[in-house]
């Protein structure tokens, strides 16, 4: 890899701040083999302690000094209004302007949202950045969108998630043509309502160039019967939130049934190993890009470790290498999908 | 218990036909105590033989022969034209007669919603009867609806199954004035799309005399947080489903896991035991009521073994004792939400 990208970090977001975000990038650094440089935003003094920590970070980091930062609870407009000049607000501003190919922040994800919009401007006729779940499966990895940001979803909506999710999916996981599946309560074509079998026509018609492979239902998503599922913000809030559930209370009942006896509790000392593998197995990649802006934008969650931190900013640097803003661009445009002119969207980077 | 039920059963429905139903109804008598009789339809022959093996049933069960059943991959448009006289269609058409206080079929769902809507009737304005799951949660579990058959719902229609669930709950489980939850993507007021909006502010103000909690998660749903959740039957469908295939794939993961070494394999023998009361614990039993019908009808599964097809005859006799049906019809008559004159729906038992 000979060249180099700059990615620009909220070292203050997330639950643990600098004590996460910087280690993050040593480890980030690891594991591209130097190919990547930073800006760091945030507290100078909290970050540059951290730095001094980690040696192969020397040279590598550029710190951009800011007092301010977004509470967790912030509220997306409240921070739209005070948030400029905030560690998430410059973190984002360095991609619009050109200093960095893309984003991370584990901070709050309303105001990242809110702000990402203002600053970038949305690609399309999207309200708002949609957001993206990498579902384990039976196979790897299913991209599933959108899980929570748009909740109204019209057919066109729907296919634009498609063009997203599918140059989202290449992408981060390399598959060259990946196959599309649109989330529904049944396979054949006169299951659900109105807008998913409008978008089912005109997926299957082919005039999108997709490699759309029909209806799936929810427990598709674990078999990994395509590699992107499409669907409206409300169901797939509700099934990343429900499968959530599912695998911890599972867990929790697994550990119950494993500590009743003293020969179950043996059993569970042996298998631990195991246990653990499985574990790790259930916990998905702890980043989510905002997808549908003029820009690269990858969320990690809010109590993100190092290593789910460097997970995040290893999608950011597979996003800005790749060709995926222009191919979204390209894509949209071809279907009459994209953005109305920048003016019209100005000023609704609301929640 | 002094006074006796009749079920009415479709003893050809489901994967296996007589060979897990009659001995279902053994299993029941055994249950319940013998207060309890039935009417069974299908094949005389097929099923005088399995009950010469179950001399508990002796006088219990009344054989009304049929050579007709309803196929299991029949469209429901069909079977409402050619279904008559089937052992589905008599099973149902005992109700409505009066002959049986509940039926129980385990043939293909759609079949029995329409035929069941056809013989007896909507009690509201619902397209279809309300499928309904239950929910294993760390407390026991929860009611969920509607889980498939009506897809596009109003708020009038999500308040109508907060009715139909909670009158379904207390008849079920015992709960005097059972919590009801609607499912959203958040728990504040401005969340979620126009109807969960419109729903929870009928339900909030209290008019319904319903026993409202709020807004509930996905991740609610195993956390047993309240008794009842309501939600539209497309996203309460890719709930379950989603749910289902989560848990398939753990159990899958588990146990590749636990044969991965021969320390892990020594492990897993020994918690060979535990493991398997842990699967038993996300079996949900497998009786789903279709709620909304004027009278008591039991979805089991078509792959349903003895012990679930008799969990399925355990809640149509439990509904069947009940007010239920009464108490629901009051219910929606106050909140105005019962049915138009029966003219206006007949003829609209479709798909």
């Amino acid at each position: 890899m000979s060249q180099t990208f700059t990615i620009s970090i909220d070292a203050m977001g997330g639950d643990h701040g600098p004590g996460v975000t910087i280690p993050a990038l040593a480890q980030a650094v690891r594991r591209l083999g130097g190919g990547v440089r930073f800006l760091a935003h945030g507290d100078g003094a909290r970050i540059e302690a951290e730095l001094a920590r980690w040696p192969e970070l020397a040279g590598k980091v550029e710190v951009r000094h800011t007092d301010k930062t977004v509470a967790s609870d912030e509220k997306p407009a409240t921070a739209l209004r005070r948030g400029k000049g905030s560690s998430m607000w410059n973190a984002v501003e360095a991609v619009k302007q050109g200093e960095a190919g893309g984003a991370v922040s584990a901070g709050n994800t309303g105001a990242l949202m809110a702000i990402s919009k203002l600053i970038l401007r949305m690609i399309s006729d999207l309200d708002r950045p949609c957001l993206t779940a990498s579902w384990p499966t039976v196979k790897g990895f299913t991209t599933v969108l959108d899980v929570g940001a748009n909740v109204d979803c019209d057919a066109a909506r729907l296919v634009e998630f498609a063009v997203l999710g599918e140059a989202f999916h290449r992408a981060a996981h390399g598959v060259q043509r990946p196959t599309i599946g649109l989330l529904n309560v049944g396979s054949e074509d006169i299951k659900g309502h109105e807008e998913v079998r409008e978008a089912h026509r005109i997926l299957r018609e082919g005039g999108t160039g997709l490699n759309y492979y029909g209806f799936v239902e929810g427990d598709d998503l674990t078999r990994g019967v395509v590699d992107v599922v499409v669907t409206d913000g409300f169901t797939g809030n509700v099934a990343l939130k429900t499968a959530e559930g599912v695998a911890k209370f599972i867990s929790g009942e697994l550990r119950t049934a494993l500590t009743s006896t003293l020969l179950s509790k043996l059993g569970a000392v042996l298998a631990r190993k195991a246990l653990l593998a499985f574990r790790e197995r259930l916990n998905p990649p702890a980043a989510a890009p905002l997808l549908g802006l003029n820009g690269v934008v990858v969320k990690s969650h809010g109590g993100a470790e190092i290593r789910e931190f460097a997970d995040a900013i290893q999608v950011a640097v597979d996003l800005a290498r790749s060709d995926f803003a222009a191919e979204i661009t390209r894509s949209l445009s071809e279907l009459g999908l994209a953005a109305r002119p920048l003016t019209a969207v100005a000023g609704q980077g609301g929640e």
